[in-house]
């Protein structure tokens, strides 16, 4: 009888209302969900050292690439005979990567969407391009990233019913042609990332599902159906962050997180601030991945405990406090708000280094508060006095 | 009987040739000469955390600060409220501060030179500025810097001998000028750095000399005449690498160098490549300051004991050897040639801060086995084979 091992395993630990401690074990790594991944999109999380993401300060257990972006600079063939993403940027642990079909979305009217896959054209050198599940597929499997997305078609979030319908049942589609090629890939041995030798698991890549659906919630029902009926190692919920109010997101992830399989991991693609984290966790959610903590870090702001600190503010120009007083990072022990600000002013790199690397410290930080209040069941009097604090402003 | 005790201390440990290495001991650490000190402008060595400069990769024992700049942005009184620049900044090691003349000099047309000092165009916001002697110590008193340069004037390369004669005799004047005022501000206490309880040393600020005169021999001879007349605690050459041949340089040096006092320490500004260094060692000189490893690493060129590596050539785009085979830094344990120079075609911050990394580890290395060969007798032969590898091109 041959033992069936799966790519990732996933097992919660401990629940508080509908928040879930968990752990995933990838092949490269255990992961202790919730669990945020810091954006690296073109094999590098911008700004900050990969070193720094393994240091104690942060232990971000795993990132996120582009498919989009890595097939486009430096291209499949560079990452191939690199022997996959892994190695090509220098990073051990666990990656995720994203399929293209948000980056090719936001691209707006450069793309043209057909039930083939979507042509654009590229943002490096205007030159055409066509992606599908099956290219897409193929990118990851050479990426060798631990975690794969299917390749989806998201609607804009004041999407018609009829588009967002349309848009829904295509992604459907694109999920079982996802599926079927990426399964060709893994028999074929086109994970660049393969691992042997893997006590439980198999040594390939898992492959998740991403619900679209818009501000319709029967639509993200069913589009969440159809993702189970194919089935896959764990589920995102997409198209959120695009737009829409904010209320809409909740009411999405009110009704779609409920329904969503207990066993396999839940990934809210894209979002969000602080306290959308821990309001999601809230709601069941287990992954999450957005660009704030790097971006706003290079545009001079800074997220702490009592809100958001703009580094630019004149006010700060003399002041000797840390950031964040209650942050233990390499940056609030050795710098003040006094010389973050200088260094922005005068336009040096590294006021976003620093930033870039207090703000990814108190994201994580943030999420292994959230968990160890999950196990301690103190998750309610946590999400409570958190939301409280972060409404006080940091300015 | 009241004991005199300098601010700093410097011995001669071994010598080879005119090579020397030494112990400069100051009242924030000792350190080991021939050192090139990095390059700080604003307060920070550009792309660069202060925990790498630190780190034993670097261990760089001390950086430069700019008067000029630090004058500008943040100002003095932001540094004074902050109790001094290793406050401000968040550095405990050593510091030397430029004194402003050279930046000042640098600007050309922006600025105009009377007996008084220099009246400028800010580079900030095309304000009307003053800089003199007496202003230059007063700041440098406020940065709190270890060692202090005097107020000089730098004639360009070309200068005639009669321009020179009035810009060295100038440069003589404004020494007599800085020399009085450092006094009276140690005095006074306006040291922002001051150290108590120090065994051997004063806990006051060091001043330096410099020696100018273009590139007549003669003016040379009479300006370090002149700074050594007065008496300081350390004598610099200025006006170097500043257009001048390559070959007027090593004639300027040849002449000074053999003056210069043999017991205390000898800084080369601004100077230079890694082959510059090597040869300035073996003309006696024991400290070194240069932006080149910072700014050619900001414009993605990698020194290697193998010669220079322009990560933007495409030879490089499926190259997984490191920079440098011979570097056991943290980039070339980690990062391929194909990695960093997709990072640098992606316009990503990393590539800067990665090869800023990798170049002031190959400077500050390069001084450690410059050291350990004047050490051991072996200077000559490292000299020879590290010229000839330097000049096997990279590419």
């Amino acid at each position: 009888m041959v033992e069936i091992k799966p790519p990732i395993t996933f097992e919660i630990e401990a629940t508080s209302g509908k928040a879930r401690a968990g752990l995933l074990k990838t092949r490269r790594g255990v992961i202790e969900t919730p669990v945020f991944m810091p954006v690296g999109t073109a094999g590098t999380v911008k700004g900050i050292r990969f070193e720094e993401l393994e240091s104690k300060d942060l232990d971000a257990r795993i990132i996120l690439g582009n498919t989009y972006h890595l097939w486009l600079r430096p291209g499949v063939e560079t990452i191939k005979l690199s022997g996959g993403l892994h190695r090509f940027i220098g990073w051990d642990r666990a990656l995720l990567t994203d399929s293209g079909g948000f980056q090719v979305w936001s691209l707006g009217a450069l793309r043209k969407i057909s039930e083939e896959g979507t042509a654009f054209r590229s943002h490096v050198d205007g030159s055409l391009q066509f992606l599908s599940p099956e290219i897409s597929m193929e990118v990851q499997a050479a990426l060798g990233s631990e975690i794969v997305m299917i390749f989806d078609e998201c609607a804009p979030g004041d999407a018609s019913a009829a588009d967002a319908r349309r848009s829904m049942e295509l992604t459907a589609r694109w999920a079982n042609r996802s599926r079927a090629k990426f399964a060709d890939l893994q028999l074929q041995g086109a994970d660049s990332g393969r691992k042997e030798n893997q006590a439980d698991l198999n040594g390939g890549q898992a492959l998740f599902g991403i619900v679209q659906g818009a501000a319709y919630r029967d639509l993200r029902r069913e589009s969440l159906e159809r993702m189970v009926e194919i089935g896959f190692d764990g589920y995102a919920i997409g198209g959120l962050s695009v737009g829409e109010e904010k209320s809409v997101m909740w009411e999405v992830i009110d009704e779609v997180a409920p329904l969503m399989p207990t066993r396999q991991p839940r990934y809210l693609m894209g979002v969000g601030t602080p306290e959308d984290l821990v309001e999601s966790v809230a709601r069941g959610i287990d992954m999450f991945d957005c660009v704030l903590p790097t971006r706003n870090g290079r545009n001079g702001q800074a997220f702490t405990a009592r809100g958001r600190v703009n580094v630019k503010n004149a006010q700060w120009a003399h002041d000797m406090r840390p950031l964040d007083e209650s942050c233990e990072c390499s940056v609030c022990r050795r710098h003040s708000r006094a010389f973050l600000r200088h260094l922005h002013q005068t336009g040096e790199m590294l006021a976003g280094i620093l930033l870039t690397h207090h703000n990814l410290a108190f994201f994580l930080d943030t999420m292994r508060r959230v968990r160890h209040s999950i196990w301690s069941g103190d998750f309610p009097k946590f999400r409570r006095e958190f939301i409280e604090r972060m409404r006080a402003s940091g300015e």
